[in-house]
């Protein structure tokens, strides 16, 4: 079994694997588009912290606890960099709807296209070429998300003999179905919310609920569990351990949003607050203030903030109180997990690395 | 076995059931993520000729010989309704690619959510609000198409004790991944030769091999054929009747986008011309006239054309020779096809049904 540092780089090496699958058929169709191809694979590789594969394999390790285990830990890694393609997909598309110019310290995949079209002298419109080509690559992953977590590959020969991939279990079928439902529905209800101004506590949490604490978290416990062979009762613990979870991960990022370390994080202070986002923070702050500060913090909410406003902007998150009630709202979902984690019937050794890993998502820096 | 006739009911029943077993994972996200999920639903279940269900079903016909066959239907019949949900992503995709207003006589699904945000007064911009939801949509059926053809479905209880869905035979599924990848290629193809003006009549004969021949006909009949047991020779004649008929389909669309009754296409008149679209048509006609003429019909590309405009421009696709030899390429395409087919070793009745759809595509009006 392994441990959870080597999760990522294991699920690394699937993900390397797979879009080496991929270009020939790419390679193909013309360089152009091996091009295009050869960028969605460096974003799939480059990124991120690998969570989704580590709460995979988690859950995966509560249910697999019998010597039969470890033939289904090759299923746990191979679905969690299914789930990293889904991210891709997730984040190139919402780089478009938030009119993002870099992630990761990088030009996001949309404005590179763009500065490709403009570079090129090509003709029409740069930026609308360029989120064309991001609306196409981001698909192109969720479409290998589904090829990989089912053991398939867009391989360039189609009439050989194959082998039978091996058949994720029903329920981990359903789930994972599931998931990817309630992260499209999740972010259609955010920026609807957005756009219908709704700035309620109540209609932040639903967006978390659904579009963070179940993707990020609860389904890919459960999805693991159920590759495991895990029970029913296994699965509801891990649900309600994942949307504890879930919602402390996603405060913590509303926390790093404004509050955050540039350094850390990989974005520019105060992020959040420029780009708008509908936060529980932000929410909590706008519902604790007075009529008058409401309106300030309002005035302060998508649009480049000097220093002194970015000043001003944290100082009535802070004096309202927001900023303590959110720690306390993360602490309360952390200490719930914790509890039910230690009541979990799996072994001493699964219950200690998803201990490390609720107080490595509920503190992080980054 | 059904009939050709049956073929689009049965898969629209298929549909109709999925998109119902969706809804209650919808509603529980918000109302308004269920109306949209609704609006996604009627597009995917009002649409279309059914044209890639019709030829999975038939190369599935190709194969499925023996008394055992009827066991396979069902799943020919699950695949075709898998790929309208492909086709929905794609439509509402390219719509927002090509900038379209309306499709099959409606507004798009990008240009509904635009006025939806303006009729209720949200804040932002309603063509970017608009543009965002259709992203997400177009996703949503992805993904779908996806659950659809694994036999899953994203329900609302994730506990229970579940049966495995019938698993596509290996073959099938790589032919499955292949063709998402082929279509999404050719695509990024398609938009890039448009940006790079390369108005190449092999620039465009290579985006109908991947965007349309691959994807609408030669690996629906491969998929169908894998699903009915075919053995790997079947595949490959299916395989170049498939591109033959597919090119055939695609040369004729070009037609009908130009010369087409609006009555009949449901697009205006002269439509590809407008939209500027990069087709063998336009690019025989510009590789086949003098300089000035070539340059008068690259003026009447890519912008609203009077009824004049509009004469002037289908003169020179006559006059050029365009019309003319385009019409050669689809009987030349479709008698190669036709010659495959009548050395198929089948059934006479599936011969018979490939060789009317054959027809069908070849020579249809709208």
């Amino acid at each position: 079994m392994l441990s959870q540092q080597q999760v990522p780089g294991a699920v690394e090496n699937i993900l390397r694997d797979f879009v080496a699958a991929t270009a020939p058929s790419l390679d193909e169709i013309s360089p152009v588009v091996a091009e295009a191809g050869a960028a969605l694979a460096e974003f799939v590789l480059t990124g991120g912290k690998r969570l989704r594969p580590l709460f995979v394999h988690a859950g995966w390790q509560c249910a697999a606890t019998g010597p039969e285990a470890t033939a289904t830990e090759a299923l746990a890694l191979r679905v969690g960099g299914a789930i990293e393609l889904i991210q891709a997909c997730a984040l190139v598309h919402d780089d478009i709807l938030d009119r993002s110019d870099t992630r990761r310290g990088r030009p996001t995949v949309h404005r590179r296209f763009s500065a490709l079209h403009r570079d090129q002298r090509w003709t029409g419109d740069s930026a609308h070429h360029g989120a064309s080509v991001a609306i196409l690559l981001g698909d192109l992953a969720l479409a290998w998300a589904d090829d990989l977590v089912h053991g398939l590959a867009p391989t360039a020969t189609n009439t050989e003999d194959e082998t039978a991939p091996t058949p994720l279990p029903p329920a981990a079928g359903t789930l994972w179905a599931r998931m990817r439902t309630e992260v499209l529905g999740g972010q259609l209800l955010d920026i609807t919310n957005e756009a219908s101004a709704d700035e309620t506590v109540d209609a932040a949490y639903r967006v978390m609920k659904y579009k963070t604490a179940a993707y990020t978290v609860a389904r890919p416990l459960q999805i693991g569990a159920a590759l495991g062979g895990g029970s029913a009762a296994l699965s509801e613990s891990l649900w309600r351990i994942g949307s504890d979870l879930g919602l402390a991960f996603q405060l913590r990022d509303d926390l790093l949003g404004v509050f955050g370390d540039p350094e850390q994080t990989g974005k520019p202070s105060g992020d959040d607050l420029v780009t708008g986002k509908r936060t529980v923070l932000v929410a909590q702050a706008l519902a604790d203030s007075d009529a008058p500060t409401a309106d300030t913090l309002r005035g302060l909410l998508g649009r480049p903030l000097s220093a002194d406003e970015l000043v001003t902007a944290r100082g009535i998150l802070i004096d309202s109180g927001a900023l303590t009630s959110v720690e306390g709202q993360i602490d309360a979902h952390l200490q719930t997990a914790l509890g039910e984690i230690d009541a979990l019937a799996t072994s001493v050794g699964a219950r200690e690395d998803l201990t490390a890993l609720a107080y490595r998502i509920a503190h992080r820096q980054k």
